[in-house]
């Protein structure tokens, strides 16, 4: 029942305005799926946009990552953006590696979302939700730096707002991380 | 007497702890010399680290950024980040082309602060700069993907503490973009 509830609050969204749920630097989930089945998740603090409308993402990836290895046999990704009730399922799923444990949702009590558009995991509770496509795999082979384009996008109701994602006045937040074990929530928004 | 207060104020800090300036995702200032002196710094709201310890950084350009063409030219760039205190000059420097306005120091009024290791400018004021040299010119310049190696960092003494940068309980806080014509600052900080 949970799933359900909290798959009828999401509400796609345009690739011109998602970019505003991965602006600012949040940590993320990147999750993948290897050519035979096997789910992914992994806690990511590094990421950044190289395109706004529409979308274009990158991640700091290690080459041998689990994750590196499923993007670049199946050439698609998604991305999770979590608020802080999932600090500690985010935390854990940083703290194993796929090659490891397996199929890290279960490992890690994560709740799956399936992709609309593409075959990907996503981690369901989580705030907005990216579907995306591999553009630059030698680059990601070579140096572990991930780029790719959206195909479809996906926000908790709750967190969006005249076509911007935002956590302000909203019960949870984005994370980031502030070096070592720690990170920090958003503080208020300002105009510029 | 201002810069010189400035520059007394910064430390000179490891390779393998200056990542903790970057990380969480603060706009920052992009430093660059042209091959004929003239200096540029433009507003940056999408850069990620790609290692720690030591740091690489990146950083989302425009190919036809006068930044990529000085970065291009001479291999070498600077990153300062920018407290509370510098907003209306990041956002100055953010709105206008360098090769529109020509020196942005100058334009955009902000302080010139020397590279002590490489031949780069820095921005007086801001809490924390690296000096940079570019690893991926390819990729620079046919993506727009800026990756470098800093080989240089100083922060501002207040915002160091235990080999971290931090803006917990001090005067200013980085600036992370919220899209649209908006940023936050950043909330407390817990650990994970």
């Amino acid at each position: 029942m949970i799933f359900h509830i909290e798959t009828l609050m999401l509400v796609s969204v345009s690739l011109n305005e998602i970019y505003s749920a991965l602006t600012g630097g949040p940590c993320v989930f990147i999750t993948s799926r290897s050519a035979d089945g096997v789910d992914d998740a992994m806690a990511n603090a590094w990421n950044m946009l190289h395109g706004m409308a529409p979308a274009v993402v990158t991640a700091s990836l290690m080459t041998d990552h689990t994750t590196t290895k499923n993007i670049l046999a199946t050439g698609v990704f998604g991305i999770s953006v979590p608020g802080t009730s999932l600090q500690k399922k985010l935390l854990a799923s940083g703290c194993c590696h796929g090659w490891e444990v397996g199929d890290k949702f279960v490992k890690c009590s994560l709740e799956k979302l399936e992709g609309e558009a593409l075959p990907v995991p996503l981690v369901g509770g989580a705030l907005a939700h990216l579907e995306c496509r591999l553009t630059e795999p030698d680059l990601l082979a070579r140096a572990g730096i991930l780029v790719g384009e959206p195909v479809a996008a996906r926000v908790d109701e709750r967190y969006w707002e005249n076509g911007l994602f935002t956590c302000e006045g909203r019960p949870e937040s984005t994370m980031h991380s502030a070096g070592e074990f720690s990170f920090f929530t958003r503080g208020p928004v300002r105009g510029w």
